[in-house]
């Protein structure tokens, strides 16, 4: 597999082609960006870290009966994945009240919801990607309504994987967002990332952050929250 | 039937008991607010007009079949409703683009949509009434879904009866708000009020703005838009 030309900067991933048509060459960007880019930082390590977790995590998706568009991990900041359409809706599941949610609509941050609910919002920077409702994106015709019932059916999937698979190494799922994407036969497939940098991953003993959030909210050492992560996951070791 | 003590006091309508205790007695103010009690004004005429908007609007469902919680009107700024538990959603009713649509969703304002949208918001001040999607009502338990259907269909009613109502008076009904509350046998109700305050009405032939959105915008007079609006309805002449 040859690297080609750069087909997409991301704020925390750089896309090439390759000598094949369906498939794409990901680096992963020691970029961290919160609060739709309103805060900016280089943290060196981040590009490693995430790489590794997600590959990590989407190769035991795999091994669960979920598949992603992960093809196989090819170096400490790189992978190769399916190429695929991104539908322009980030996927949100929720399991415990945290972040904007709590924010929005007045629910203590930490309090267990009475089931996984799952969001979609907008995939748009310049509209502060909004929150939509099924309706909204029926009438706007963002999806079809059977879209958004598998969009739904993945999410639950993914999260019922991963909550008993952090739990098992002592970390509770709070929430987290995926992406989606249409391959070239058009079938649906899980893609982007499943990392800190897009989970909220609370430590089940201590309750310490070691996701994003020690970044947005300035909470300590990112790296050593992710090298956490990355450890328990059973990753290679760089101390 | 006789007025009793207050029992609230809201932005726009103040409600008392009457000997009745299924029956209370609501007096339209003068009080005109927006975003959120941002903005406020008192303007004269504004309780009598919506007073009398939504008796004759009211009336109009009733015999069109939709049942709300209006008796009848007693005086230029005073009616007597049924007694209801307000359900804490607002349900909006979109036909065409318009407002805080349009701002979040990046669609422009006057583009027809390609069917009614129903949205609810959470009908909490402090939280600036944030839009809820369908499975967050469920997950919060707000309403249960055989409720959310209830009002998704009784909402679409009342679009359908007040689209073609306005339209014969050369009224485009662009969206709209309502608000539904339990009687005291549970069965559900439309209820509050249905005025320029709660729709946005454009004239079909000059587009001007005749609603709410003349306080908001500084379009011009408030009370000769809802005036012209009251006019049209058949309503008493105050000129």
């Amino acid at each position: 597999m040859e690297k080609g030309a750069l087909l997409y900067e991301g704020k925390a991933k750089s896309v090439y082609l390759t000598d094949d048509e369906n498939v794409v060459w990901i680096e992963y960007k020691d970029s961290a960006t919160a609060f739709n880019g309103e805060k900016k930082a280089e943290i060196t390590g981040k590009g490693r870290l995430n790489n590794q977790i997600t590959s990590l995590i989407f190769s035991k998706l795999h091994n669960e009966g979920v598949p992603s568009h992960f093809i196989q991990q090819l170096s400490e900041t790189e992978q190769l994945v399916k190429k695929v359409s991104i539908i322009p809706l980030e996927t949100v599941v929720r399991n415990v009240a945290a972040g904007s949610f709590s924010k929005r609509l007045g629910v203590e941050e930490g309090q267990r919801l009475s089931k996984p609910l799952i969001e979609f919002y907008l995939k748009n920077d310049d509209l502060g990607d909004p929150l939509l409702t099924d309706d909204q994106i029926d009438v706007l015709e963002l999806a079809t309504k059977e879209e958004v019932a598998v969009l739904k059916e993945k999410a639950l999937k993914v999260n019922e994987v991963l909550t008993s698979f952090f739990k098992e190494l002592g970390i509770q799922l709070t929430d987290f967002k995926l992406e989606f994407g249409k391959d070239e036969s058009g079938e649906i497939l899980l893609a982007d990332e499943i990392s800190p940098d897009t989970c909220r991953l609370w430590d089940m003993e201590t309750n310490a952050k070691l996701d994003k959030d020690v970044f947005r909210r300035d909470l300590g050492n990112l790296t050593e929250a992710y090298e956490n992560i990355l450890q328990r996951l059973g990753g290679p070791s760089h101390v």
